[in-house]
């Protein structure tokens, strides 16, 4: 049974991004740190086309992660990259490049209607004006029998969790406080339990991956 | 080599507490759940006269902790379970009862001078008025070759890890969202970076054990 899953990176303060987000660093002061633990791994440069990289557990779990994948959904600002270009100029690319790292359908929500935008390597950008239920509903149809993987950011999964949405939250837990004024993942929800259902060590990270109980 | 470490349960959020903390339930809506992790073990319970619960690694580790106490810190609110009894009546007993499950020297700090208070099962409670630095000194103290024990509350931690006084951070990850309201345990803080240097799985939590890099 196909799945809504998301994957982020966050701080052990809560953060998927640092303070002071700009266009030239969008993951604001710090940010950066968060996704050190990827850059390593075998699997994450396969994606990425580079050679190289760690192999083993990490790099199996993730290598798992991206093969489930049969569509994305992100926010607006997730595909922009900021306020930037996608503001200024509705024909602007995002900052994926011309080979986004993604290989399937991507949905993102924005209040800008437009053309789809296919790139190299599989991605297609579809842009949804009517919101988050929506969204999920096109990317579960274009997915078959892989998950739905919802990008980020955190306000797209907040919108998930709140409506009952995800199934499977993957968090990797790093060990760096990226201090106030961030973007907090776990922000303006209700009180909700959850069900451990992974932990996968790294000398240095901890992933974990939780489902809400419903 | 005695050190300075505290050990708290936390929400997926990030709080040692839920919203609307009162007299009644001084760990707010939902705060009970930090904890019953806790309640289940043997050596939980036999610190606080019980018998039974379970034995394995988790029960082992809490015994571990409670053995390398010498000393604990706690802020005024800890000690006396919240607003109450503490203000208008300086010679409460705080909520603790008769036989705290400390057994060890306890310096809170408060701005209200006192004398000792000297309780069953070991513990005597001091009060501090000079500050933190002032409370961990006298801690280090009593301590002795052991360690002292930083029991909270949340901005006790906080301070502790602004000043550079805290060794070790223990952490118990509960799956659980306490929601918006509650008292973060990692809040107002500056960029820092940690070791991750232990962690044990157990079916349902996760604990882990970091150091901040100085």
């Amino acid at each position: 049974m196909s799945k809504v899953a998301c994957d982020l990176s966050i701080s052990l303060d809560g953060y998927v991004a640092g303070p002071n987000r700009t266009l030239e660093e969008p993951l604001g002061r710090g940010g950066e740190l968060l996704h050190q633990w990827a850059l390593r791994l075998r699997a994450f440069r396969a994606e990425h086309g580079l050679e190289g990289g760690d192999t083993g557990p990490e790099s199996d779990a993730l290598a798992e992660w991206q093969k489930s994948s049969g569509a994305v959904v992100m926010g607006r600002r997730m595909f922009s990259g900021g306020e930037g270009p996608w503001e200024s100029d509705p024909n602007a690319n995002g900052w994926w490049g011309d080979d986004p790292p993604f290989h399937t359908p991507v949905f993102v929500l924005t209040h800008h209607a437009r053309e789809p935008l296919e790139l190299s390597g599989g991605t297609t950008f579809f842009f949804v004006t009517d919101g988050l239920p929506a969204a999920l509903e096109q990317a579960r149809a274009a997915a078959g029998e892989r998950d739905v993987h919802i990008g980020g950011g955190a306000s797209v999964v907040q919108q998930a969790l709140r409506a009952g949405l995800l199934d499977e939250l993957n968090i990797h837990l790093v060990p760096v406080l990226l201090g106030t004024g961030g973007v907090r993942l776990l922000e303006g929800l209700e009180q909700m339990e959850l069900e451990l259902n992974a932990v996968t060590d790294s000398p240095e990270f901890t992933h974990l991956r939780y489902r809400p109980r419903s």
